[in-house]
């Protein structure tokens, strides 16, 4: 199939706005004169942040995802990406015709649209990159190097199912979940749900934000980095996946939920008068949020406390491809 | 070496207005409210779009300029890129520094700044996604469809040298050419020169306009096909690089020079009243520009013409990795 047959077929139903039709060289955004637009780009290889062999509906919904996860996290509603799929000779029409089923149904949750991309071919390895543009109010993106001493720590959701599902599928982790739980937490490792619906409460209530998608110890060492500010966290308030009880000392531990990747959750750093706005807004938009830390000066990373001591990690990161 | 270290001792230095010093989750645009943003997303891979080997400050120039010829064919001037690099463990420090001193020489030369992108690790192919972002007076992105009958089609520059480099790199052109047309026909190949300076002509006076990257005959085609008409061009008038007639009947072509891809011109209608007003533009510019065509009432493709019959070809359009 070349690649306007493969435009024709299967990517045109997802063109929106701007893209005009992907019949062009490339797309335009008419950006109101009230907002800024926000810019990210994420790329997952096949063997590195998904795994041979997972269904292609689940590819294209973690390529979107986790780009945007990080436009949530700076307060930014998302309006649309592009796409640049790299695609192997086993992708065949059944297996694109998922992939674009996958976009296509988080296009309608996301309310987002295909703004232009590319397609080539590789060898060997699927590749997906995207780029996902949001939008917010001038001047407001909610950036990482804003939180001050007195700030509170929220943290969105739970952590450690995405890194209890990778180590699933890898069979490192045996414990006799049952099955529910199971998929549970492949699904979690599989498909990342952004917290889109909280973008508004982060950029209305947040000195700081940055989304979880390399481990909790690292990421709130990155924000405690950025700010010039101390990040304490106690391991007792973090809420972890309800599962993952079941595959401690199986396996798994809480080291590695504090430190796993794909949580795609938000940490923000909500001073002291705005945490009453932000609870307010959290629970409009249905999203559990919880305290799980303060901000104190000096110091530029994160303590994570366990009965009074501070944790120890192997490594404070995840590091997509090493297990 | 861990993707902070890497983005703070190589790619930081080329963090420009909005990027954050690449230390956040997204980088961000603030487009003056008179002004579009047009979005271009192309990647290249190793093996398909360069090759084994090429020098890595070529890859960065070319993953680059690919895009900004998009831009230009747009009528947008370029304002800035995000970044995706899956770099293979040949990658080492050496490599690194050759394809950021690249990417720096060009954001000097099209002035331009890094705003956002992603690195990861690939186990064996080098692929690089990037996505350019221009501006343009608001509502005056040039599209291909605008083209009318009696319009005027113009090329930029010549067309053929870069097939003819990559033919002359995989050892199908055989002529004793001379050295520095060799390495200039390589270079063509290597290194794309997008027509920035031209944007503002195409913006002004085009009434359609698209780029050249997939040989004249198929883009002419695409051209024709997105407005309606019939583009009629006369090979005899079509500019090739100098250095071809040594080539052709050497294992090079007329056809190969008319179908062959990686030119990175622009083809654009011009409407009979806007001839004086673009010739004057793109002389102010320094870019020669021919009149190699006219466009025709009916149809949806380009004829080529020569000796006043069509000429057939085996292939329209350059399919990249088919050589």
């Amino acid at each position: 199939m070349d690649e306007l047959e493969l435009i024709d077929r299967f990517f045109r139903p997802l063109a929106g706005e701007g893209a005009l039709g992907l019949l062009d060289d490339a797309g335009f955004v008419s950006p109101s004169s009230d907002r800024d637009l926000v810019v990210t780009k994420d790329m997952i290889a096949e063997g590195v942040h998904f795994l041979p062999g997972d269904p292609p509906e689940t590819v294209a919904r973690k390529a979107l995802r986790v780009n945007l996860s990080d436009l949530a996290a700076k307060g930014a509603k998302p309006l649309g990406y592009l796409l640049a799929l790299a695609q192997t000779p086993g992708c065949d029409e059944a297996w694109l015709r998922a992939f674009c089923d996958g976009l296509a149904s988080d296009q309608e949750r996301y309310r987002i649209s295909l703004i232009g991309g590319d397609t080539i071919a590789s060898p060997d390895r699927v590749t997906v990159s995207i780029t996902a543009i949001g939008t917010l109010p001038k001047g407001r993106m909610v950036h990482r190097s804003g939180a001050k001493a007195g700030d509170i720590l929220y943290l969105s959701g739970t952590i450690g199912g995405s890194g209890a599902g990778l180590a699933i599928l890898q069979n490192r982790a045996d414990a006799d979940l049952l099955a529910d739980d199971r998929a549970q937490l492949v699904l979690r490792y599989r498909e990342p749900q952004p917290r889109t619906d909280l973008a508004e409460a982060v950029c209305r209530h947040a000195s700081a934000a940055l989304d979880i998608s390399d481990g909790l110890a690292g990421d709130a060492d990155k924000l405690a980095s950025a700010s010039g500010i101390r990040a304490v966290i106690e391991a007792q308030n973090v809420p972890l996946d309800p599962a993952l009880s079941q595959l401690f000392g199986h396996g798994f531990s809480l080291e590695e939920a504090l430190t796993g990747g794909d949580d795609y959750e938000i940490l923000a750093a909500i001073p002291p008068g705005e945490e009453g706005g932000f609870k307010e807004a959290a629970a409009r938009a249905d999203i559990p949020v919880t305290a799980i830390g303060c901000v104190e000066a000096g110091g530029d990373r994160a303590v994570i406390l366990k009965d009074g001591q501070e944790m120890a990690f192997s490594h404070r990161s995840f590091v997509h491809g090493s297990h």
